[in-house]
């Protein structure tokens, strides 16, 4: 196994940046086959997960980083509703949602930016309400970590609706063999 | 469940159009660890996934396409080399890649509308060595499934290289968990 890569902020940067923009060329002007089914019962699809990515965007990374910088261990973090996007989602198009999230990426970023955070500060630590003393380079490895569980799902779910369609290839094709773990 | 989709021209062509545009907005310019890292040994990273799949336009999609039409069940297809991009991509740099799939990509979808192809030609059977009779249907939702399968792929192989620096976070990312069936 390759030595895994030290957390570093530019690198992990790198990644969100690009996230709304490859959704964007992923996803937008599909046809409701693959931007509107899911998995089958409560599962998610492709416009569910863009849903998701916008209520991260809103309370999860960024708010998460300003209790870690001003309160430390003190305060836990607030729980964060994996569910939320259901609600919030109701009546807005695919194409809206994938221009929310591009703005709040943008501005989570530039507000991430001006914090011009040192060594020291990404040693910091905050409490996680489940999982206990985290350190805020871990928050931001998790930031960008998060972005690519989601795209891994995406790939899933959007492929999962074609598993008959392509017959006896399904043998070959690793996606349709994803047992859901990064729902 | 929901009942999966039936095979349709369209939807496989909105995927496949969309493919090149997300990869390049995904890896273009990203720092080495994203792009140059895999996940051990003989595993690929982003810059051998798109390899591989500029050899599927090269070699595979459309030539099977081909072969199905004018040589029905009577002429297998051709074997598919997984591994001729460890030779092919040699002294490229991820930039040049992905304008060569965007380029061939591109070709090909304009060859495959130019056939105008009717339904009795999506139901016609040729021979995959392996897999004994297909149909050209399932062949074209297969190659816009394979675009999904290195999607999904890429996702994990980037995800692997923070599976440290996320901490305890590990354990929500479903990525991270991913066992690797879509290498």
């Amino acid at each position: 196994m390759a030595t895994p890569a030290q957390f570093n902020l530019t690198d992990s940067i790198a990644v969100l940046t690009r996230t709304p923009a490859a959704l964007n060329a992923m996803l937008r002007g599909l046809p409701e086959i693959w931007a509107g089914r899911n998995e089958g019962g409560e599962s998610w699809s492709a416009f569910d997960i863009v849903g998701h990515l916008i209520f991260g965007e809103r309370t999860d990374w960024m708010p998460r980083t300003r209790i870690i910088l001003e309160n430390g261990e003190a305060r836990p973090f607030d729980r964060f509703d994996r569910f939320a996007q259901f609600k919030e989602s109701q009546g807005k198009s695919l194409g809206q949602l994938l221009d929310e999230f591009t703005g709040l990426r943008s501005e989570n970023l530039t507000a991430l930016e001006a914090l011009n955070l040192q060594p020291e500060d990404l040693a910091r630590r905050g409490r996680h309400p489940e999982l206990g003393m985290v350190t805020l380079s871990q928050l931001l490895a998790t930031w960008a970590v998060h972005d690519l569980t989601h795209v891994h799902q995406l790939s899933r779910v959007m492929a999962h609706q074609y598993r008959d369609a392509v017959g006896p290839w399904s043998i070959y094709l690793g996606v349709l063999h994803c047992a859901g773990h990064s729902s």
